[in-house]
């Protein structure tokens, strides 16, 4: 098989795909939300897009077309769905969406379907549209499994050390900072600008969220900390670490034959 | 007035308190889900709505009755909806009942529509009913606001570190363990047999959810730690360091009057 | 078991109850809506549930969370929704509260689900919820069965004539009138003033509705009838006759063994 | 204009009619539903039709396409959905049907949108759909009304007498009885078969429902009482005195002006 | 059977015709939309309904009450949905219409659902529904099958030939035009004005649509053809070529018996 | 501006964007639908990105994330969802992504948002969407504009007989036919094996669609029509021809400004 991404396959390619004991299908879901001024607006989109096939290339898994719009960007995780650049989902939507691309794989014989989430918002709608999916199949006597993920709770407390030296403040601030930036220098340096990073202090969220949304507590740049201090290089400690762990996460649960390491991932 | 729960007001009673310009309406959320052996199933239900009470005594707002259901208790906050004892909402019905009520009290004239979360798993679906009923409202040339929270977010470092001398773990395990136990033992001590806690280690939870749910992840007792140490006394300094950090929020953030204290919370 | 309300049991106590071969759960549906200035407005909610819990009594039954807010108020039977002190849900969100609750608790192994409405309104709402999850549940091969009810209409002829000794002139206008306020004075009487009751005549009821409700039709005080007359023996009368009528219908209908009368209401 | 009924318009026509100050249009609403062995199944839209042909003639109101499918039989009123020659709807379905099509018929000017009901187990469905539609309009800043009956609420007691003469039961028996048939006998004498009418005595209704519905309890007929007695005589009767008391109502709450007589209903 | 038509037969003719081991429904829907100065607002659902019973009396099938809405009149198919004299559905009331009496009908125990659709916006909608009712049957274990169709699909070319001898232009302008016109002419003489027929040349129709529609671009007849050159020879040309091939589709298709042609389409 | 790829900008360059007089977004819509054994699953999402690719080039528009999934495949355009490799949404889905997408687009400022179709079966349903958004966008005093096209049918005639030059027989049938296999041989021949190609007589469509779908319908190779003779030539002459008759129709439709060719594609 030539390429990891389901969509570039013919159909008897896929279908041969398909009659494996262990076929298994990863949807990457991210979102079209600003990431301030030195990021592209599709990054957490590409994001999951891209993790998604490192893991596949480990497991054999395919990758999904990605979901690139999510659920409402929130003040509190991504800046809020107030911004310019920022074009959103509501639950419904976004919950349908899943239910529908998860049973159509399930009832094309897909074993496992794995959803890879890349924008902290979708979390909790993504587990209610694989909780339909999987019950309905398993009504229409389907035994079908799902996994639901964030990639960045796999980053381990070593590589957070390495990334985030002056000490790591928590990972809802963690939007347009040096986590997706430092992963984005890796994987598409062309779409960065560090030139255009601002430097300023990490927002102080509330610990509540307000309606209608207040535009003065994000800051000017969208970011909720500045991504100074991002490199290409802790990309990569972050690309390995959150690779193996979420590989390893799969190989163990849906019980996938050892990793193999000869398809393309582009 | 006599009471801080609108039930318990007559109509006129009621009318008269919506006339004040910083009228305000606390929805208490919670859920129907089994808190293992030593504690009753109503757990979050009774919480939110006993904290919604202290704090509308201290800010002067009104108490809505109890979202008594609550979302699909999620096996890495709450054990799981397998478990035998929890009864839940899906996803359209919640986000629908927020919708609902928080429009109804925005269209007969509240100010601000407060919901104090007791059930981990409704915030994301109780934010997607804000946010429409907020929307709506303005469409319809109402000026209300909304908040939202989860009230264990209000507790300090300080009162974290008397309450777990030896450490704290994180909430997502806090599911029947020390924080709910001691609350219920501090405001429902009948409620209550500490005889009956099982002390085991915390729940070793994965990164990641699977579909269908797998039971053998939730210890035998539906709680992710042991209640064991759980005291009335830590309950009150909980209590109080809530209760004084969301009526703080709301007086701050809704330009509510002083606090007032003579009204009664039962 | 202490209680016959299954918030405040545990989950062993309550898995145990479900593995009886007559388990059978009572859930009380109400509203929050205003009931003249003499009673609160959560009199349907507390009705309900208290009656809930008398047959809970007598059959051996569970009474879940009560369902505390209803549909819309309807000018002919409950004032109107333009009220003020009246919170209502639409019908797709009670239709759907409705489904997910009774489907939760036929899918953990419930024998029976009642519905004990108190809330005129929302008995066609209640309906549907109950008979799409009963389909649902019969096509996932459990065969539960549900019963739907309105209190009042348990109230013999007998009761009637000693209650309204003047003649009986329908349950639409019965909203604030005799019958609720008499068992509110039975069930609550801290909750009811007497002294606030409005004697006026009877609402004039049109053979329709009209959409924008017309405010001038539904009297100031917001009851379709006076209270005045009302008792807390006239409570007890309706109370019994309702709780034995109600009672005998499930024991019946369900096959439950003869009453007990061991268990605490409260 | 040559029809009362809108569908045999052409469009300019409709377009003229929309230009009076007094447009009105009445939509009657029916079922698909069994009515005995001496009845088609069509009835409850056959006479909705009619009796809003009949109003439209006194009142200058044109009729719409009458909504021939209903929500589900009810066994206590209508026999039950599970009879076979019982087509119905979800109260989804119906709900956004009468949403639809009154907004539709708001939005191209109607100043008045009437629904005449001839299914009881419809009504409240039509009311939500109408109250949506209403609300609706009112916000895009369209003052339309609607109104809402059921044509039986509009016997009066003298009628009732006079075609009940041994005394009248009640509405709720009155499926396949001695009202629809005596209606059917006048106006659609070729679809009824007074030999094939079963004289059984009336059904004797819980006071509640059950789900799965019983079979049993509905008599073999489908009929809840027998039409024996029926006649086209009665059918007059009651025929009078509904399209009289409709049609005031209507004028007199949506200010008509006085009856004309001059249309043709068929 | 002395009807073709459903509505007409009484619940025990009803019922045998189920027996039949061939059992056929055909649902006719169509529209209440705007045909132009010269013809009445039902067309659709007049001709749909009309195809649907010559049909019947060939195939011995049964006929449902007609679906007399549609989905939203477009520009470029019906003159667009701005036009007085359209009354409309959403897609999610059609899709939940088609898919509620299919679902009825197919539980009942039809062996075959047929749409004959008469009016081309609906199609699409139409296909989801019958897709959700079939697969929802056959989940509880319902073979029934399901056809759909569009009576203008059966126009053969010789007959169109016949129909349009200066050169068919496509179906796309044929609303108001010769072919719905003939068909009127045919079977509904009165209610065409054939004086009153505007002569415009056919409607220049763009390859897009736009949101708002642009009522410029529909001609002011509100038809997208003229109906000049309409008669009810050619309308007898085109119900004998649909009539004959819809049916031996239906009997080819479904394995009916051979035609039958004794029953009453009226 | 870098590149017409929305998700490639930064919030700064997509916020200068917004401020033009004519901003304008095309949003491509695609299916993950198998199109034979010798092209790729993402075909129509592949072709509807790169022509509005082309077409933003030529109109100084941007490009939205295409949307990868599509309604349901059917048999007379697709080859039907029964097909391995066919992962589809419900009409239900599709609906709210277009509506929720479009409004949020419109919300933020952009003048157009223009949906360019790459299959065929999604049309309605994108059309539904569209007017949603475009009738809330006007409510809430939102000029905003929306168009609305599939690519093929912006080809000429001239160019059909280019590419078809043994006549042209449908746009139905060329699924996996020559258009397709042309264009993908242009825009992404690696993806492509010619070698692969079925070559079989044109499927013969009945009239008529059918449920549950009968595979043996669609041709073994799941193409409607044979792609021998497709070639990247051929291809070149569609593209051109759709691109300039797209951008000529939004540059009239839309007053935009003439056509600019400064920006990059990908």
């Amino acid at each position: 098989m030539s390429s990891v991404f389901l969509e570039d396959l013919d159909a008897d390619t896929y279908a041969a795909y398909l009659r494996q004991s262990t076929s298994t299908v990863i949807i990457p879901t991210g979102a079209t939300e600003q990431h301030g001024p030195h990021m592209p607006i599709g990054v957490d989109a590409m994001l999951s897009s891209d993790i998604a096939a490192a893991v596949a290339q480990q497991t054999g898994a395919l990758v999904a077309p990605v979901f690139a719009y999510g659920y409402k960007s929130q003040p509190r995780s991504g800046g809020g769905d107030h911004r310019i650049g920022t074009t959103s989902l509501s639950a419904a939507t976004l919950i349908g969406l899943v239910e529908d691309v998860a049973s159509s794989f399930l009832a094309q014989g897909f074993k496992n379907v794995v959803v890879l989430n890349g924008h902290y918002e979708n979390y909790q709608f993504v587990y209610e549209g694989l909780d339909k999916a999987v019950k309905q199949a398993h009504t229409a006597g389907n035994a079908g499994r799902a996994m639901l993920m964030s990639y960045w709770d796999f980053v381990d407390d070593q590589t957070l050390e390495a990334v985030f030296p002056d000490g790591f403040l928590g990972w809802d601030i963690e939007h347009g900072g040096v986590l997706e930036t430092s992963l984005m220098l890796l994987l598409h340096p062309e779409k960065v600008d560090m030139d255009r990073v601002v430097d300023h202090p990490p927002a102080q969220l509330t610990s509540y969220d307000v309606f209608p949304e207040d535009p003065t507590r994000t800051p000017a740049s969208g970011c909720l900390s500045s991504a100074t201090g991002a490199t290409a290089a802790k990309g990569q400690l972050l690309l390995d670490a959150v690779t193996r762990a979420v590989s390893d996460a799969l190989i163990s649960e849906l019980h996938l034959p050892l990793p193999v390491a000869s398809r393309k991932a582009n």
